[in-house]
């Protein structure tokens, strides 16, 4: 079959490979249908993930029909058309048993990671019968997709951690795909306020057209001032970094309301300055998450309801014949205007 | 009257000063019994609170009797023996109808701050009846003195924040007298395990003392390997620092578990460090605050059913006319093995 | 000045009545701009609520401009234009600190009830500042109106109660005003499913074109049939009861998930039979409540946001003089359609 | 093997029966070490309980040591000494996915119930990986038999349903082992005061013991009254229902205080009175619960650190051949003053 392999640093190849066979017994083996590219695959690219190593099959997000299963699944079966969940959770740990299914003691993010992903025309996930999803009858594919990591991750590590609810007040620092994911499902609770602060004017009329009330450009001087003035004085209460970098969560400390949260997505490479000597008596919180996935059940059924229509978040769309353009259409977003690409795999010949 | 007055940086003194009057429709004046001195009350005579001007009575303790009231208080009234709350609230402004006092528009900390306070025979009480509680008949007064302040403190801003429960672990870094309040009030929640942790033995024999199931000198090379051992490699739930300076807020970041919680309780004077190069896939929580006092009705209950015993802290006791004594012994806290003293104004002379 | 007064049991009547006073120092006098009735006025004109004694001023709801305010009131002075909350609270009881304003000391629902209400030119509010809201720059009067009562009764005690979140499944049983109110304020949490269950066909339809997804006719045979086949045999998360007999309260117990709570609005006049021999170990919820109005705020900036547009409620409007008209319209809602009634004075002359 | 049998209404014997087999890959088997009797077992043995068949073994408590598991258990091994949970949970649909193992679609309440439990030489235990707890060593055995139901019961359907918190206020309404299960787990909150009610002198004094505040004999005129003394006229903050007949179901309704909770543990095999004409206003809740068993993991820890000692429940101890008499003893609680009984199993010879 043929799989996109981390060759190391700076190096993807599309590879043929042996097609991945079950290993343990609560294994599937999923033919993929569509897959996407992450924020993340492009940090393992980079070099930054150290733990990924050389030939890893990449990809943590797609969906695909069931081909096998181990002997152990009784409510997965050949011919299931699946969501793959970016998070290998086994339900029997400490952490799962609490849902803390990021934290699993046997699962994790592993697919694309630790173990070969989903960028291939096939896939072994483990612990299957607690990470894979059922798709509703006439579910929208691409919609879907984005049900394996982003829209989760932006619902339960900004919106959820955040509490963003009827009324209140949000930032999202950051409208990549990540912030626009938390910028749709906040929506999920009819927030009085969502001002989009990014540098790139593409994103912020994209966010103003996904339902962000203001949109601020974070190159203004004044930008800090500009988000103290639409709250009255008070700041917002729910700041969700969304980039990672330590100038936006220095931003993020800047706007939060007295008794706000901030709401960390972004994934960090350094230390940062945290301003206790302001904060202390300011009765916030700083959250931080890897998602969980366990609001899956909860999204699938809004999508389902048309209360989210995630679908918007693709740009692009690729056969997997293409995978290497996809790679630098994605890479290169300031200048495409990408936010996710559809990566879609040859359907099955009948014969 | 009497009156510890704050002189600029480095100089109190005790004053001769004319008795408070009523100012506002809901003011109360009373009469003090019983007060105590703050860890903020040294940060106030070091000068590093400048909003507290010099001529200002310190103090925000203590319990007395309701010597007249304003024309708008009707649920309190003359002789009535009350606790005084750290935080004055308004009750009817934004933040006062959402429980956050600390933060009233017209109130919060401003006892011995911004204006005079109960180190005094004397002191004025703005907002009266949402910040005065009627002592309950045979109440302690020494116990109900430490729920002006350091006990809702502990409490609010170190157990609940840190959520703290049946079964979980805890570590209190800084076991001075904040500290210890929050020992004792975790203890309401019956954990598993309560690590204390600090540099003084002294205070770590009262920690076991109080209830710690282990006490570790953070001096100790290994400190955070210490914790990891006891917690079997994955950390302490709720890391409650208690100090206020960057070492100790590292600390509690390397010890706290997946999905646990860091609550701060310290006051810091300068910006810290946080690793969420580490930190950001780890799911946990960072909270700051200023005590808010709403927990006070459920600890005067707590308090009265014998659940927990403040007045355990209470280490020496002074006349009101050795409060310089009271000062000196509470500042060199590390000799005299002060945690919290008791000042105490002659009774007033029936005639 | 004119008011609307109840004479006894079946029987009332628009009189001359001296303007009321300041009484307490905490009071405000307000002259009404608009009012509505409720279904608890209608009660009332039975002879339902024998605490209501003759000759009491009627009404409960409304907006206003302050005429007057007592000593004690420094946040709302005579010209604001202010909603008139259906609790007055005192914000300083033990109940108020809890934020259960209903069950306030000194207040609770007192207005048209226990004293004179909003139903006439003036009406004297106690506990003013924790009682009137001042109105924003630009709110739609009548939307602002239906925040007096109906819509935070809704909120709170059919969506918050119910705990109505993003992909749950609602049944909201009886699409009268109150039910309607909890449509459109479940909507704020977007759930999946929301099943509207009325007799009256006029209702169903007001209820699909505000937001439900399924309206059933609960007169047919097998109405929790139905529900059970909407949700896949499970019933719903939420069963909001809105009518307050028997019946309606029994078919929610027949129609909630295991798991599901059932959230009781309707005001009842009678024992109910509740069926713990099937629903002990279905690990479900049964909730009450009298409106609290701690969500108002939320609910104001709600409405500002536009995120519900409560103005769709008025399908009727009179002038004051008209009062018994509106009455007669309101009783016979099962002829006339109507919703909410929005009766409007003569704005004051200025000289 | 040796099993205890239901023969039908009325009927148990102790017969051989042959030693279960695996039957699933999810399956353990295990010897037994110790097992105990529940009221539910009672229950069954009258004839309330038709879907358990006449031929099924009884029982669905204990602990034991593993002796076989199935092909695709891999937490688990041969030799591990577990505690056996009364609700067996496949870790995997959609209820065990939020936590409400009661209802799982292939688990439950099974042991002893739809198929054989836990009063035999050997039990098959299925979705062992998820039903089976590894207990720590050094574990007291007899108190470990008393987390298998009776305190995560009283635990998760009382106390935590019931939201007892420190300096709250809780009746225990029928103080037989389930209500002192309660009664034992409240303390884990610190409540302020405990009043235990029953018709039972003995059980009062138990309860008494065993950290009730107050005792009270039901069977007094007063009983409504006396509770309503003690809490100042309010009622209680959490009335736990712990007998399940109308008379203390409506008992609870009468000493609930406003914004309380009515938490229901008991039994009901009848349909109740529910006064809603009374309560409508009262803005509480009524919860009904079988216990989940989420709560084990914090109870095994709070047992561990000495929290709380659940085997001070066990007042009588029997051999597996003495299991006729256990029943008869369990079953004359009044006469005997049982309150759980302890049926050991012969170690297993070793050769």
């Amino acid at each position: 079959m043929k799989a996109l392999v981390f060759r190391g640093p700076g190096s993807i190849a599309c590879e043929d490979r042996a097609r991945p066979v079950l290993q343990d017994a609560g294994d599937a083996i999923v033919r993929m249908l569509k897959t996407t590219i992450c924020g993340t695959d492009l940090h393992i690219l980079r070099g930054d993930v150290p733990e990924c190593i050389a030939g890893t099959t990449l990809g943590h997000e797609g969906i695909g029909i069931i081909e096998e299963t181990g002997s152990a699944v009784t409510t997965l079966k050949a011919g299931d058309r699946v969501l793959i969940s970016c998070i290998s959770s086994c339900g029997k740990c400490e952490y799962c048993r609490r849902g803390m299914f990021s934290h699993c003691a046997t699962g994790g993010w592993i697919l694309g990671h630790t173990i070969n992903g989903t960028q291939a025309e096939f896939v072994r996930t483990p612990h299957a019968e607690t990470s894979l999803y059922p798709l509703p009858p006439g579910a929208d594919e691409e919609a879907m997709v984005m049900l394996s990591d982003i829209l989760p991750t932006g619902f339960e590590c900004g919106v959820l951690s955040g509490k963003v609810e009827p009324g209140s007040t949000v930032a999202i620092v950051g409208c990549g795909p990540i912030g626009l994911a938390a910028l749709l499902t906040a929506q999920l609770y009819s927030p009085a306020m969502i001002v989009a602060i990014d540098l790139d004017q593409n994103r912020l009329e994209v966010a103003t057209r996904f339902g962000a009330s203001h949109a601020l450009d974070s190159a203004a001087d004044d930008i800090v001032q500009r988000v103290l003035e639409l709250t009255g004085g008070k700041g917002v209460d729910t700041a969700i970094e969304a980039v990672g970098v330590p100038a936006t969560f220095l931003l993020c400390q800047d706007i939060v309301a007295p008794g706000g949260i901030v709401a960390n997505i972004g994934v960090h490479g350094q230390v940062v300055e945290l301003h206790l000597e302001r904060l202390w008596s300011k009765n916030i919180a700083i959250t931080t998450g890897l998602v969980d996935t366990y609001s899956t059940p909860m999204l699938l059924k809004t999508v389902g309801a048309k209360k989210i229509e995630p679908g918007r978040l693709v740009t692009h769309r690729f056969g997997f014949d293409q995978v290497l353009d996809a790679y630098d259409t994605f890479g290169r977003a300031a200048d495409t205007g990408a936010l996710k690409v559809i990566i879609e795999f040859e359907p099955p010949t009948t014969t």
